[in-house]
């Protein structure tokens, strides 16, 4: 049994969740352990948000479990189906202020690729992992559980295969199996909303040769494991921005998630060892994630999109043709997301009777998208002007020598205090350490930039186009 | 009399400096009066970085004077005396942590710009100008004093002409003219390091028509004249980023500068409604600052280039093609502005007899500029990984539960300690605060992308090419 | 009655399509009358290229007339029905030779938009326009007839608009009303194979003011009437290019056409003065157009992407990483493409029952298709090498002193003759007339840059992106 | 005695170089053999324009020789003397519409080279090469002669070294040495102007390991040499442009040149087996050839600008916002070319007491010639309209149907008749085949576009920039 918590008849409530937290997870945060994240004056936005998620309309009828779950834990099965895990990403995206909400997508982007390829190492092997597998997805969506999901390792050396590593513990494998299930150790980079997650679902993050077999290990285990250490980056983006609009509301957080000897009973394990699985896992994963990320980075992008129209305005510039150009470089971003995920969705890949988004399309939005978001940026940061550098604080605006001073002349196309605030929401974005944090997530969130370029060209088919050249050469 | 302080038998040091910033100038900081600015626990930094500029090496024979002075004052008059100016730039920066230090630089590009343009002035409307400029610039020189250049107007409403607007604050101009001098209003906004310098130079920011005859003004003031406050924005690098590394130690400010009722004596007014010469005024001055931009940014280059390679080697990726051709980006960013530069340099304009730096080299640099520091940000955040974003706080070192995990697990090719302070200073350069404070700066500071490509084409001679192909439609 | 021709029971054949072209139709090439365009040395290729349309499998189902017709005829009721659009757009392509054919494509587009727009004239005006129009499309559908559209003005001086032409004729304009029809003047640029189409199909090239009213004209007369002259470009990808391979096989030309007091009967005029309704003609086939653009753009790409994975190959540089950037840059320019198709098709606009291919969707495909297309060029000629340009002549291989040499020395991975026939394809498509007309074609054919752009911006809906942003600024 | 004519007292004539083309070369043109290269109805265009340089003013003072000579073969020895080389340049191509003259420049470029390397040898292998470059250079100089450069090799299978080839002439090399000299054999592409110049220079393409010392081989003969035999290319841009305006006028061409057992006296032999010094003669000849590249390219740059500039008062739209971002474009392109050259010649290295052009920034140079070309073509194209894949013919300006309609109908700011002869010079330089020409050489003539990056990296001083960043990281 993978089940330790009743099955609720109900979904689950954000106080419930918030609740839950509270588990003796390890947690440190600027060096402190952290007792209770839900109380924690930083990180309870963070939870808050993961807790948003039960705020959102997600209820959908899963067919093998003949009951309403979150729509994140039903597995697609036509283009209708990955449309609607679309629309469900971008919707929860848009109640969480444009701020991804992470807490059950990536955990059924990885379920969903894992439903598809157990069934084909069983099939080898003789293992139980497809089983194993829908149980638990079965759990995680009958109790309406936030999963987090560990993929990159921390690599060492680039230049070395895990096995060849001077220290093994730089990629995440399995130490030792026992007759009750296995130990693993090692350490995972970048792992989002972890701490504030109900469970960890952890997968290899890349193709291994047979000498890597013991780093090809997939699994799941509550956050509140044994071993399992969560540490949290700094919340930059609010405790170093007095002035914060949007992560006063909304942020998530990643961790680096060390598992120091960590058990995992087999009804947990998904991979042990299979090695020539453990690259179809990774790519599979990614495939679903991406087409995750396309999806809440059009969400995303109205952020940009709206503030810097709002700006536009304000500043009394809306027509000048060097604005609408950088408009039109907006509009793009969120509608080539958009595009890339319309697409995928509607021309799937069918496997095991599961829809896959195409990874052609999912793999060219998410290109797009990391190779354009350096020019979003300065597309804002152009239009605003220099007062998104220069602006001053909310406390100049309340002294008396200054306030009315500022009012006076920070006005344009409208009056200065409204456009102060639309200035300060376009700074957050365009030029605080919150607009750094986008780029990077934009830059290597779901893979980096290399990693779609290989994902586009691995697979891609030029039969078609050959065929067509080598009619022309050779003319019948 | 212009000058109220004594001659200095020797250049100025940084303690005099220093001691001479608490003259009781009206500043504010987040909502408070700053007394001293010196001794400031924030602002303190900008001022130590004013400092270092009598740190530099800069004597340099003045002609005129028959003196050593700080080379920034000395009128460059040939090829030679210009690059020695870049050279006075680019060392000077780079002896800030690659940081502009513009004490000296912004002030004497105006005086520079309004010495060629002043005897014009003056054979027309048979003022004064020249010798008031000369006389400013000897006094300022031979003092070795600091000097703000006010020039961006707050601007109101954008599409309304300075005589137009509602608000006529919204440019600063001439409210009364009495026997003994000038009286003015207005606003203008970010004045760099103008709380930290102990004058302040003022200069129309565009053409003037004749209805706008009372915004055609320049002058100098010193910081603690009467009726003039300075706003300073947040210094969000610092404040908002504990573990910062280069913010600690250099970092400029801006303010807006408020100029309520000051009374300006003749002697310091070097333009007042001759309106037809604002906008050579302020193209002049664009020109020199803008040979000044190409120079610093050169240096500053320094930083991302720098860091990108150690980056690139403590990750153990330095060879990668991806990698090279990122720091190929990098390296394009450097030596393209040190171009400009040089070019600007060694085929100046001659007017008065004065070297102005060529202004379509210096433009094409400074647009290069603008147009490629989001590129040059992309490229340090890529090569980096998204550890940038994640990385733990230096507190989450120093706990004796993390602290071994995170030495172990972050080393790559260097050890863990040592990474983590590279990928720190990248973080810091890439995706903090003061990343976006310096893209806001790479693409507005000394003057806006579609003032830099006004300037190209402005004066740009199409006879060569046009007589060409004229040629070849019409032959002999 | 418009139909002048007795129906067909059966589709029509390529030969009846070629001998119905020898009908007296006024057409100039290279200064000469051409009299049979089927048996002109050089048209011929054209007119043929038009024929392999009727090699191509389009039978479809019209609900309306209860018949299979061309699919082109078919107005397309639903998502379906525009992908198969596009898939017959994509399929007629490939079928010839990766190169456009228009004969069935753009006419249809015209028809589509009409079919839309007539009934909503017909409400205000109480005109017969829709009647008409589907009176006209089902006699061009049960004759399987060929369509060219002429839209673009000459335009004469591009700062006045129609009516203040000093030459009214800048714009194809009606010059008498009678009771049997009206009379048409003026003159249309670029009408892509006029003058081996059937019928010649005319609608606004802008929207028109009152004072235009004029030049609102639509409607379609057969290409042998009496006052319209076609004067077709020079072939130089075939002319100018002794080795052209695919200009030798597929090409279309464009005409001026000059309409010179053309009489129309009523059955075929479309619209005659409602000058309010031009803009949404002129708009309405835009989109219809550019959605045929992008799917054809798709199929052409093909051409690029298998000459440059051939190229690669028989370079023996497949797996260098530059040369993998080149093509992962061919493979975005085809897919980008197909995936705006896509889009568009599925998520149409309906509007009088009729499903328009999404405006946004199409606009950016074709938008990305322009801006990419020199960056395709580029990539070709780039992994080519330098022998592109330096190729020698088949002759040379073909004499006995020189022809050994060649066969020798241009072998790579692969043999010389075969290298040197892939380089000579490579060599038309990237750096011949071939490959300039290609540029000009996917840079202005269905439209300019900056009419992409305006479509994409002119009623792109910003509500969703502005109100998520005004939340944040005024929380509940 | 390497010089077998006398010297001459006075410069050449051009129709002495057009006289003395009548030698016996073995040259092929399709097919054919070429008896009298300047009397050939095509090729003579090419030998026409070599001779231009005859009429270009280039005398200057060689102080070696104590006697006026080409400019091209004095040996630069500061800054000014490779500004006055970089001028030469210019103002041939200019001389002769825009057309870069290859004559002098690109074999003067592998004699600066050598001059600079043949003394390093001469002192490791006590060999005489210095005394014979300097005896060539001194006896080219005197008798005024053209030398055409060929370094790059056929290559064979790109993925070997030279010795790996299955057949060794893929790679020019020594296949005897003899008391009198040597004998080789192979082939290089891309020679330009080849069969029209007096002398052919070889070099060797790249560095050579030992195992490659056959290849390491530079040399010079005389045109007709038995066993040398030179395969035009065809001359599509004139042949197949019968409304070429400039190639009619102006253009070059390549050759393949055959080495079949060709004896060299060792007078004639600059390097031969020295294997370690072949990769300093390659770089050394592809800096001073950038150089020279960046030169022509900055003049060649007019023939684009003039004429966009030319078509957008044509066509009426010089003052619109997206015509005005192609100007810069356009004017960029130009300038940063030019800014290149100026750079590259201020700040020299100095070797052997010769000026080297800065390599850095002559690769800055060349590498954005090579990635800006193809917006070049880009932004002309766009501006231009529709218009230059559509324009009619000559001929149908003159058939007086015809005629009168096209002169009614072009005109738009300017009447038809001029309005075209512009737009017939954009098509040419646009989208002819001419223009594919010309992107192939901004391509790839002077070296690849990797070869560019690799340039540039590969002695990239990284120090200064590393040097800043480790003093942040570990301050004093």
């Amino acid at each position: 049994m993978i089940w330790e918590r009743p099955l609720l008849s109900a979904m689950r409530s954000r106080e419930q969740f918030l609740a839950s937290l509270n588990d003796g997870r390890e947690a440190y945060y600027r060096g402190q352990r952290v007792d209770s994240i839900a109380e924690h004056p930083v990180l309870r936005i963070a939870a808050e948000h993961a807790a948003k998620l039960y705020d959102v309309p997600r209820e959908l009828r899963d067919p093998a479990l003949g009951q309403d779950v979150s729509g994140y834990f039903v597995l697609p099965r036509s283009p209708a189906e990955l449309l609607a895990r679309h629309r469900l990403v971008y919707a929860t995206t848009m109640a969480c202020h444009g701020v991804f909400n992470i807490s059950q997508a990536i955990g059924s982007d990885a379920l969903a690729a894992m439903s598809v390829i157990a069934p084909k190492i069983d099939r080898k092997h003789a293992t139980p992992y497809a089983a194993r597998v829908e149980a638990y997805r079965r759990r995680v969506a009958t109790e309406d559980l936030t999963l987090a999901l560990a993929q990159t390792d921390m690599k060492g050396d680039r230049r070395r295969r895990p096995h060849e590593q001077p220290d093994p513990d730089m990629y995440v494998h399995v130490t030792d199996v026992r007759p009750e299930g296995i130990v693993v150790s090692g350490a995972k980079a970048h792992t989002t909303q972890a701490a504030v997650s109900d469970e960890i679902v952890v997968i290899p993050t890349r193709a291994m040769s047979e000498k890597d077999a013991d780093f090809a290990v997939a699994f799941a285990v509550p956050a509140a494991t044994k071993g399992l250490t969560f540490i949290v980056r700094p919340i930059e983006e609010l405790e170093g921005n007095d002035q914060a609009i949007l992560a006063r509301s909304d942020y998530e957080f990643e961790t680096i998630t060390i598992f120091d000897q960590v058990f995992v009973p087999w009804e947990r394990v998904f991979l042990c060892r299979e090695h020539e699985f453990a690259g179809a896992v990774a790519i599979g994963f990614a495939t679903y994630h991406r087409f995750t990320a396309v999806s809440y980075r059009a969400a995303t992008a109205n952020l940009y999109l709206g503030t810097a129209s709002l700006v536009a305005r304000t500043n009394g510039i809306s027509e000048a043709s060097h604005v609408r150009d950088k408009m039109l470089r907006l509009v793009l971003y969120k509608e080539v997301m958009r595009m890339s995920a319309l697409t995928a969705a509607q021309f799937p890949l069918m496997d095991e009777g599961q829809a896959i988004p195409n990874p052609l399309y999912t793999n060219i939005g998410k290109l797009y998208s990391n190779q354009n978001f350096s020019g979003v940026l300065e597309a804002l940061v152009d239009l605003s002007g220099g007062i998104l550098a220069t602006l001053p604080a909310r406390s100049d605006f309340e002294n008396p020598v200054e306030g009315p001073y500022l009012a006076k002349y920070l006005a344009a196309a409208e009056d200065g205090p409204r456009r102060t605030e639309v200035l300060r929401l376009a700074k957050e974005l365009g030029v605080s350490s919150f607009a750094g944090y986008m780029m990077a997530l934009m830059i290597h969130a779901e893979g980096s930039v290399e990693a779609s370029k290989m994902a586009i060209l691995r697979d891609y088919d030029l039969t078609e186009a050959e065929t067509l050249v080598e009619g022309l050469l050779t003319p019948k």
